[in-house]
């Protein structure tokens, strides 16, 4: 999906809602339990429930790759159904030598036919450009992650940069904004705004919301742009809002609800 | 494998050599085009004429995702064959938050039943610490790769340290030398020796050797220690030695030669 297609797929469904499928067999309904493939038949009903609401989905690469052989089926069947005005991003945090790299790419763009991946930075250049070089597809760079654990190195402070600004601004040498995004996590609201200013016109992938804490005004404060420029992941605190056979329901009613602030925001730059 | 097995295996067969199984299906002889699992039968014929001479092997993950769920076949099929005792190396690069790497760890401690997996530290304490809580399983660290993009980040200064002595410094308080190893690459030698000084203790995977242009008696004289503490990689200039029916015996005339490098080096030691 080019830049263009999402922009214009955010404007029509008033969204920039992504949805984590970080789906786990333990955390899903009890009444899934006898289905042949409880995973996919979770996944499947949420993305009926929601796929309106939300412009884009997001698996993670981990939960299914868990599971062996049949998680990579439930994957491959869950991307294979969601429907094709949505963005798909393989939250894999892949990344390694040009030749292996390659691979990767391979794997989800080619294989499972996703739009985007999740890439880490460390290893340099020839760990990101495969994941450049797809047409229509996108690398989306982790610059400055939601966890605790991003206070270990991402702060180190070189020549008056922290090593996540080194990051944006390398990639921004090697990407543009029809290629590449960064995952920026809504837990830091106060370097959202530098970080935006430093890459104003690169879609940020917001994760950390909802159970990680981060706020929706602080987004649509210091990220959201003209442009749009943010797609913001909300995971457990929608697929796991109820546990019940209502679950469908209510994460739809809890997609609607964001879904909403987001319109808003939207209307009130004018889009 | 715990590190007292991993040295008496590497004493016993006079060998740190870990062979890469980096399978490119468009690269194995054509005489296995016709078998049922080409990548399996490759692996298999290679690992019948070097486990005598390796004492680890390192599956690429990316060469098996590449493939789909036939690659993962592939790959359950090439660990359950690989004899016991060898250290089995998932090279994954993987790492997320908390939740999301306990998955990592279960996909490759529990359902692939790998003794180790390459961890990437951009994102910090907990994306490691779940892999380091397997009792005889390890996470090894990309501290300083060897490839051109190293250079990107890695070498980035913050207080008198670059990132990859800090990525070491901090992970030593994570792990320990039994659950704990690091990937320094062959191909930047004169490092070598000053992350030894840094981490006397613990085991490095050394890539780059031979394709990448690495130099074993740099490794020999910079990284090896009385308790042996090295792994080193070999995977093309091995596995793809020849590309004819004597395929195998040629790979197997390549790991003898490098055993017999390692054989001589253990021995000076007094091992």
């Amino acid at each position: 999906m080019t830049r263009n297609e999402l922009i214009s797929n955010i404007k029509s469904k008033r969204s920039f809602l992504c949805i984590g499928l970080d789906t786990d067999p333990a955390k899903i309904p009890t009444h899934f339990s006898n289905a042949e493939d409880p995973v996919f038949e979770f996944n499947k009903a949420i993305i009926d429930a929601t796929s309106d609401l939300a412009v884009a989905y997001k698996p993670n690469i981990a939960f299914y790759e868990a599971q062996g052989i049949k998680g990579w089926l439930s994957l491959k069947k869950t991307i294979e159904y969601i429907p094709k005005d949505c963005f798909i991003i393989a939250d894999a945090k892949r990344g390694d030598i040009g030749n292996t790299s390659n691979r990767y790419a391979e794997a989800f763009f080619k294989e499972y036919n996703c739009d985007a991946i999740t890439v880490t930075p460390y290893m340099g250049h020839d760990s990101i450009e495969p994941f450049l070089k797809y047409p229509g597809h996108w690398a989306i760079v982790l610059a400055l992650t939601s966890n605790e654990g991003a206070m270990d190195f991402q702060f180190g402070l070189s020549s008056g940069q922290f090593l996540y600004e080194k990051v944006v601004e390398k990639c921004m040498e090697w990407g543009s904004p029809d290629n590449l995004m960064f995952v920026v996590g809504a837990t830091r609201a106060e370097l959202l705004g530098k970080i935006r200013a430093q890459a104003p016109h690169h879609f940020f992938l917001i994760p950390g919301l909802g159970a990680q804490g981060g706020s929706m005004q602080d987004i649509i404060q210091y990220a959201l742009t003209d442009e749009i420029g943010v797609l913001v992941n909300a995971s457990r605190s929608i697929i796991y809002a109820d546990n019940s056979e209502k679950f469908a329901s209510v994460a739809r009613s809890e997609a609607a609800r964001i879904r909403n602030v987001m319109d808003s925001a939207l209307k009130a730059r004018g889009i």
